[in-house]
């Protein structure tokens, strides 16, 4: 767990997602300066408005660095999700190049490519943190039900199922997520994230009692930069695809906005419930 | 290796896709008398035009049990695949609530589901044989590449990963298949099928050459119900998607109509090239 108190002011490389927001109110919260590196193509420009910002192209390794330096930046914290980018989006400047040199042939989503990164910033004098220690353990999903609806024994069982066929995909660093309807899995994230699956499988859906969505962290996965989450939006989409209820590994996953999400998830009737895969 | 010319006559369970046609030419080729049980909602009506057949619901064991009687039917082969049915379709008969008991919980695409379905017809008599039985060991994808074109070194590594990640789900008895391009997969089958894979990942595709389309049959797979195959849709498909090749399990997996399949491949620039998982 990081020192919070000893941050002379956090770097917050925004992606997208709601992870970013979530940093920055706990930021203000705790009175940490601030200071936010806006990706073109990938950080949402209403996102940064009002608040200090600059923006570069995903390959500006230098440029970014300078921008550190410059606000005085000696922690920094990765928050959201970035698509693959394209080649235009790059600009890759002398050390954007050095970096992408290592970063060849290494998969977006594989744990390597972070770790790649996570070296990079800590070979400029960057300490790396991690959201969760901005968001608290609270943050974490923890085990048990959440809601007042509750998974029944089918839901159970789906579960179960989701939890083995994750943790298998995982194994082999392809997504988090599934889900399952009455042992059926309905499909299985790759690339397109865990919305999209979701938003994919309404299409599948079979009668009978809806699925379970079931998110997951990979064995090994880099924590500090690559952070499994569920939030209002999973269980919004959730709730549009006719499922019953999430299941996220707990203490390993975080839970945005807590208390909305779950007032959201009861809203609706669905569970989120926090498990744990033997 | 079933004993041919003792069919009497062979009953097909005709699904969907390309194998139920592949099955007849085979039987005509060969002088085997069939009758084709075709199912309401999955058989393809104009496929069966002019051919020996009746119409049942999924659920009507018992009626196609009539069916295959007073067709002399003593062999029969499973052809194609089946939707997941809408209980409108099933229409169960006496037997088929019995044979429904035994498949509750089992997920389709499961293979012990393929295997009570084996044991109920066996236990009627009749004789399960396998499509490639019929079609031949010629049927199945060799090992070595097919076409002109030949996986290069990317591509050689996008199958490599391709297989581990399809063998794991496999495992897990999901699906059969994964679509990778650059060393990212981007997308996994579930229960979508491999044309609806290879459309969605369609706009996934990332920039640089294109990915590779690669199938193998799960461990266990009950390979006389439930083959694993490719054929001229699935070039079709993978040709519009941008993928650069096909890699199917050698020896294992069913290239369907191969010269027209490998003629069209070449007439696309794609390779298809068949793999050993080690």
């Amino acid at each position: 767990m990081a020192d919070l108190s000893s941050i002379n002011c956090l770097g917050i490389i925004a992606g997208h997602g709601d992870l970013p927001r979530d940093i920055i109110q706990a930021c203000q919260r705790q009175n940490i300066p601030y200071y936010i590196m806006a990706y073109e193509g990938q950080t949402d420009p209403k996102f940064v408005q009002g608040l200090l910002h600059d923006w570069v192209g995903l390959g500006q390794a230098g440029k970014t660095i300078k921008h550190f330096k410059t606000n005085k930046v000696d922690h920094i914290v990765m928050a959201g999700y970035f698509n693959r980018p394209a080649w235009s989006e790059l600009k890759p400047d002398f050390k954007g190049v050095a970096l992408m040199a290592k970063l060849v042939g290494k998969p977006m989503g594989d744990d390597g490519l972070f770790r790649v990164i996570v070296d990079f910033f800590e070979s400029e004098g960057l300490i790396v943190i991690s959201p969760e220690d901005l968001l608290g353990p609270k943050a974490l999903v923890n085990l048990g039900n959440l809601t007042k609806a509750q998974p029944d024994e089918q839901a159970l069982e789906d579960i179960k199922r989701g939890l083995n066929v994750a943790k298998a995909l995982g194994a082999q660093d392809v997504g988090q997520s599934v889900v399952v309807q009455q042992g059926l899995v309905l499909g299985v994230e790759a690339i397109e994230g865990s919305d999209e699956l979701i938003r994919r499988t309404a299409s599948l859906k079979q009668e009978g009692p809806g699925g379970v969505f079931v998110k997951v962290i990979k064995p090994n996965q880099e924590t500090r930069v690559d952070r499994a989450v569920i939030g209002p939006r999973t269980v919004e989409y959730a709730a549009q695809a006719g499922l019953r209820g999430i299941a996220a590994e707990a203490d390993h996953v975080i839970l945005l906005n807590k208390d909305e999400t779950i007032a959201l998830a009861d809203s609706k009737g669905l569970f989120i419930t926090g498990v744990c895969h033997d």
